[in-house]
């Protein structure tokens, strides 16, 4: 059992952590921040933890989050930079759901994200927390950066491709779809019910901050700098993404094969039978990545479709399985829930 | 371990079923029968079970289904009532989670099912499997009759105030409503998502199938018959039931403190603050009946609100309740998934 | 033609009256308030009116709405009842989306919604804009106060009932169920779409600001206090509103010749044949309200069901129609779209 | 005033087109067929036409549809093809929603379609019925085929592209999403509500039969063969379809100009400023295609989104269009509904 505290508990990917981290069976859960909602027991917020969750969230100030084995920062961007310091230097692990330690070019991530990065040299130590590509270095990071939902599909679904050299890796194109949980539990007037359900849009065609977290992962896949146009949409649906690749063949292979054999240990991946169509909710509720292969008309263009929760292999559940790998769990603990369906 | 079998595992109380069995620590799942779709591998057909069932639909015919300690009919009404004998006779127990054996009179059933009754004395024998209630005969019975989900929800509802006779048992009102799920998956016109999404609709207002199965329930309860207005109403979401249940005081009590001593050694009600409002989400992919009371302006009339997901305590959630206490496990095991929120 | 005016028109009543006043033969739309958005190009916000409507939104001191022939307010509560003074004493008449003079009792008013009233000696004189129910007085009424949502369904439900005299009038029960947009175009966490989305739930049981209002037409109708109980719930769609009614018949007779007949000349209110199940998108985006009549199990109990656009009959339509009264026009000028199906 | 039939009025876009010709203010509805549900009225099976359309379905056989001026087909594939001939000999003019006549190469056609074709004479006469590239046709045409509602989207989002050759027309890619209605009403299982709200799929990826229409269509606008990617994607919405489309520059211009500049005189295509994102709600229920240009990072991709309703610009919108076309009346006529938002 390891002691596990979580900053900034009432967002989606919060209260999505506590859901998983709640039913982890080598996991004492000891403490949950928020400024804004300090002394609500956890469970009158979220009634589905009822029964499960007897912690009340308490003010930053007064968590003793030092104690813990592990914190997670389930919070805003520009947070953990300012809080991982100490705690790491308290011997605490950090894994940081949000995007403060994800991109290596601090300069980058700057003008992406419109502040100053208060810990740079953090950047630098962090691992980016996507166990397919980065496991050996997890196991032994002190602060994870996990990936967003986003650069998740969209690595795993290409990751293959790039490493083999086997596409064009100058015109790669990604065309997203997320359901609107991504966007978070802020009020804003955007993600209303009445303006996103019976409706579809695509948004930050002209530029998403996503774009450059993944380029960056598969630039270092492909061993050079690669080209991507990312375009993310909005669909009517709480949870999933679903990506849709686009590559086009400069060498003639295997693709079916070169998927299974990539991923044929990963507990987390699951390559379809080819030409397969998955659909997001075949993975709701879980920590599954389904990918599938196209090759339409046999002509030199290879489509890739890759589907997740944003929630959960998007965001909370990566972080649970980063924290398995790193304190040497099974990888699985807390993640074995059935996906829900319909 | 015992060995377990389902006839007609393509609904989505098959599939329901398949989920929870499939995470039960103490059930081996033996043989699943579909007559459409015999030879498809299971994880073909859901592919949210990929890795987690490794059956393949069987025929009927073929299954060896008396090798079973407990099988359960996930079918049409009027299937298990052909199939039932032939089992118990060979030790089999039976959970039924069609309609055929809620019915205590069985020429009741026969007019709101519009079919011959094929096993009349098994109707006597079954045990109405609502926990709350029965959970002694459950102990006992070779055969149960799974209530319907608008049943399990209205009664669990109301059962504390008719059993205590505080208040009009004659003029009962129910308005329910629930997701789509709980018409099937048959293909049908006025469950098409074009039907259905972005409407709300009341349906079978002048007589629902579930009114006489409810009307038996709280007539037990009452000890004598109780009167019943049941209105139903299809809303625009896959799960859930929602249940707003009106009834006029005859004789002042403490009614929340009723519900809470009703309730208090249920694993699977939980009774909110008075005056919450639970919403179905609460209970979303979880066994959980939530229950809250209102009385509005202090009136003579009491407002009860009660929300389970129509597949799970309402179907395939309840059944595996059944089975465990049937077999004398602990009566939790397997249904300790958290409900999925958001 | 007359020059029509609209206060605060960013919110879903506003962007409604500019659809339906846009359309409208003779209305020549002269000024739109805002006072977050003054400068904004109503299309650019509203991107279904581009090419339809040339306005910007203006600030109010701005605005020179004293030119208009009629003002509407499609502003949050307490914004008409301190401006509806200095139009009206201009000559400019007025129609008020929002609350501020439907309740008669000002006291009461303030009670429910929470401030003092600034202008008592209006409320007097306006005239509740309910077609079907003040037709004759909506005619020469300088300020109308059109009806809310909810009362709009339940009132049209009940009147020939409590006008009649046939029903027990101390218990009615509605049960009424709300499309999302009731809520507003406002930033809030409880009306995100993932917050509402795929799930249902009652709200504001123990009281709920339409209460007063219902209560008080149906008082009218009847010629005495009645006692009601309303009980709203939120359902996962955009628009419409559908209201379950409960009464006890004391005294027989042909109930559904009494709706037609009461009905009959009404161009808005549709009964359906006996035993008939509106849904909500029956009336979608139209003015139109449906009613239809059951009586369960040949019963005492009455069920009717009623069926509105809650942004069209129940909001801008509605007070388009008052417009139409007022002014003299053909009641239907304007709002003879088909609702949209599916 | 002319005499209009409808042959197969009973699914989506015949619902669509009775709603748009009940609001035309030239058009006589003199006929509508089923076979299946003869007899019944329309306003029965569609309360949304109750008091707007008096007539009741009739059977084929007992349909006058010689005495029209015009006759729509809103039926499956197959059966236009059948009847065409008769009723053009007849001298009524023919519009057929449906695919018989888009294909010009009719063994295409057939592979595509599965079935032999009845009539390839008149696939030569056809005109196909997009106005922004065929108008001067249309007006002549005694047999129009409607396009398809993807086609229509993808490309009026390429026509300016290819007809100017400023991109590679090798590797065009249509990324596309539709809404449920385009499924049309058929009993099925994979459009039941519960199979496709809350997820999101793409289908028919490796081949859709939408795609030999949309290369064909884009091959004459480019004066060559071009090569096009086309997968098509399922949103849990009702109606609306976006077309996300991918084209690489190999000549640079003022794409934005022209877009404006191709368009300028089209009243149902408009072009948004650059770097706009058009959602499918601002289309829904009116027949106009909005469209807009991004260029990420100001790289050699351009993206091009456009939207339209697939029932309204998609189907019976154009297909209410054409006939304007046809019989000289205002291209506008009975089109001129404002979008309906939220």
């Amino acid at each position: 059992m390891i002691k596990v505290g979580i900053v900034g508990g009432t967002g989606y990917t919060g209260v999505e952590l506590l859901r998983l981290l709640a039913q982890h069976p080598q996991v004492e859960l000891c403490s949950i921040t928020s400024r804004g909602d300090a002394g609500v027991s956890v469970a009158t917020m979220f009634p589905t933890l009822r029964g499960r969750v007897g912690l009340s969230f308490v003010d930053p100030k007064a968590a003793d989050l030092q104690a813990c084995d592990v914190v997670f920062f389930a919070t805003p961007n520009g947070i953990a930079m300012d809080q991982a310091r100490t705690l790491l230097k308290a011997g605490v692990r950090v894994i940081d759901l949000a995007a403060d330690f994800r991109i290596k070019d601090h300069l980058e991530w700057e003008k992406w994200y419109g502040m100053r990065h208060a810990a740079p040299e953090l950047i630098t130590e962090a691992v980016y927390g996507l166990p397919e590509a980065n496991r050996e270095l997890i196991k032994e990071a002190r602060l994870v950066a996990n990936p967003g939902c986003y650069p998740t599909a969209v690595q795993l679904g290409f990751l293959p491709l790039v490493e083999s050299g086997l596409v064009d890796t100058d015109r790669l194109i990604a065309d997203a779809k997320s359901g609107v949980s991504g966007a978070g539990r802020k009020a804003e007037v955007h993600t209303l019910f009445s303006e996103t359900s019976d409706s579809f849009k695509a948004y930050g065609v002209s530029g998403h901050r996503h774009l450059p977290e993944i380029r960056q992962g598969l630039s270092i896949a492909a061993g050079k700098a690669v080209g991507l146009t990312f375009v993310p949409h909005l669909v009517p649906m709480i949870r999933g993404i679903h990506a849709t690749l686009y590559a086009r063949v400069t060498r003639e292979a295997d693709f079916q094969a070169l998927y299974e054999e990539r991923y044929k240990t990963e507990p987390f991946v699951d390559v379809l039978p080819f030409a397969s169509h998955p659909d997001t909710r075949s993975v709701r509720a879980g920590n599954m990545c389904r990918i599938a292969l196209h090759r339409p008309q046999a002509g030199d263009t290879l489509v890739v479709l890759a589907v997740i929760d944003n929630l959960v292999k998007g965001a909370a559940g990566q972080a649970v399985q980063n924290m398995n790998i790193m304190f040497g769990f099974n990888e699985c603990a807390g993640l074995t829930q059935i996906p829900v369906l319909p």
